[in-house]
């Protein structure tokens, strides 16, 4: 399972792990692909630059990456105060009468509430003058192009540049912007996530952005079949980020998160629904009651980004406190069908490898 | 590109066309693949008798199948009398209303307006019996297992039976019910769907279903590299059906179809909608000025199946006597916006051969 990829990212396999697990992320790397750790869940740059110490002293001097959530043109960004004010009394009624119904207790006092920041363009600037600072060997955007001086300090410093898209024209816009890899995710990926599904977007993708980028195949990525079509399909890699959500490195990390696993266990591949009350853009979401609940007829729409996230983020902060895996608020991909027991990162590398070998060779019978 | 379904059904290669253009199916069998004659448009089970005798004379007694419409359960179904009732008075307002406002004229008075009726199980059940009296290979029923007096019938004369699928555990029922072949539809399909994409679809269903059936892979398929992809995921052959709506077979059928086509062409794979709007079930459509109308905030929820159908079948008729492509109530997948020219049949299946063998020879560069 070898591409040019593996060259430009100095990978042993074309495969690219998103995670906000640096325990996942640096294992990843060590077992041949690239980890790229999400940046999002860290308020405070020190935070992240503390981790990103970490990262170096335990990746084997293995490539890994980094991943912001940045718009590429700069929002008129108030404070958190003026931004509240922007939140509808209505919204808040309605999130707190869930919670109640859902049985979702109140935080304690002492706890910290400020919520994730990381969706504020300065907070992702600051995660990436820290990164930075890091060898690392990629700057990935969730939300397209970076602006142009990102993408120009990352060059300068040797760092490639990776943005997703969900359609074709998207992706050749930020070909065209400066980035060096496209991120093409279809309908069936986690997290934010267009309408068009991989078997479609992917050659179309392939096709229009051609020799200038190599194409990573995102959503709908959990063995090695998946890796081969991907290919077949014209990418020179995968992007994966649900599929670590289970391994037992993730609990290394998130040691909360161990009543989020028992969920996506148990989920099937159609037990997912993308909806906009993650973040206000439309993402892929584990079907729990907290999901159910905003689709129902009485639930108000959903505020834009970044609105939405301040007005859910201590309504997260209270279901992942309440333990209860039928009200979690998780962003997961329809793969989640297949996740089915913990496992470490190392055993589920070793399978996309023996997997894509036997799909090919079932593929040399056709001939 | 040959795969055990090739021997199952006596094609050389193992692509599945369904279309309701009998000059498409016979050109498809000719080609070496199946062509698989869609009977929902025959009110009349001696025109579909008639049509079966012209594919007899017009596929060099090559295989070909038909696809009917019918629920596994026989449905309490009265008289067309009795169903119209139960149409509420709201919803036809609606439809007139909005055919007015989009431009679309009466028809004349001379047109029969009976609508389609293969919808209905009673019709459904005649095209079979037609079908049975030909040299079929395949029924494949677009609504699951057809009952089982149905696959025992065509059983008995040798005649293959398909069901499609939009989840893992419909096809094992399906399996478990004696239906021989399983289209496994995903998301990104044209006409009715399921939520799943083919990408996560395809190795659920073919892992679950194992040796007992092989599996068909429905949903996005219009190049090589997507037949590949599928065989790479686990499907024995593909089942493809919007791709050949653009076809010039397609129109010595359908001669009033030049604007429906002229709209296909012009579409990007962004420009499909699923919704209940065409039958009563979700199925995807080409998104015009007709399906926006139902998403409007003023339209009524769409009505169950069969009641849907009546309700729109005159306005399917007006739509298609107006001739205007941003008015079009067309089912199709997201593969349109690789539906860029019209094509004789015998090129389409002559690419399609050709860009799989690229793929694989493709993919024997990442050992």
């Amino acid at each position: 399972m070898r591409t040019s990829l593996c060259d430009t990212l100095g990978t042993t396999y074309p495969i690219v792990a998103f995670t906000p697990s640096e325990h996942v992320a640096a294992a990843v790397s060590r077992a041949g692909g690239l980890g790229v750790l999400g940046c999002v869940r860290f308020n405070d740059a020190d935070e992240l630059d503390r981790v990103l110490e970490w990262m170096d002293a335990n990746t084997d001097g293995k490539p890994y990456g980094v991943d912001i959530v940045m718009p590429s043109k700069v929002p008129t960004e108030g404070s958190m105060t003026d931004l509240e004010k922007h939140i509808p009394d209505e919204h808040r009624a309605f999130v707190e009468r869930t919670l109640n119904e859902l049985g979702v207790p109140d935080l304690p006092s002492t706890t910290d509430d400020a919520g994730v920041l990381g969706w504020l363009h300065s907070v992702a600037r600051a995660h990436v003058e820290v990164a930075l600072k890091h060898p690392i060997s990629l700057i990935a955007n969730a939300l397209g192009s970076p602006p142009n001086d990102v993408i120009e300090q990352a060059h300068d410093r040797g760092v490639k540049v990776a943005a997703l898209a969900g359609k074709a024209e998207h992706a050749v816009s930020h070909v065209d912007n400066g980035v060096d890899i496209v991120v093409a995710q279809g309908y069936e990926a986690g997290g934010h996530t267009g309408e068009v599904a991989s078997m479609v977007l992917l050659p179309e993708v392939a096709e229009r952005v051609g020799d200038r980028a190599p194409v990573l195949a995102a959503g709908g990525i959990g063995s090695g079949k998946q890796v081969a079509a991907a290919l077949a399909l014209g990418a020179s890699g995968v992007w994966m980020g649900s599929y670590w959500l289970t391994t037992s490195e993730y609990l290394e990390t998130m040691s909360t998160s161990a009543t989020m696993q028992q969920a996506l266990l148990g989920a099937s591949s159609s037990d997912t629904v993308r909806t906009r009350i993650f973040s206000g853009k439309p993402a892929r979401l584990l079907k729990t009651r907290w999901t159910e609940a905003w689709s129902a007829p009485d639930a108000p729409d959903p505020l834009p980004m970044p609105l939405q996230n301040l007005l859910v983020s201590e309504a997260h902060q209270r279901i992942a406190a309440a333990d209860d895996p039928s009200v979690v608020a998780m962003p997961v991909g329809q793969i989640v069908g297949k996740m089915n027991e913990v496992r470490p990162v190392a055993d589920v590398m070793a399978d996309l490898v023996r997997e894509f070998d036997e799909a090919l060779s079932r593929l040399d019978k056709t001939r």
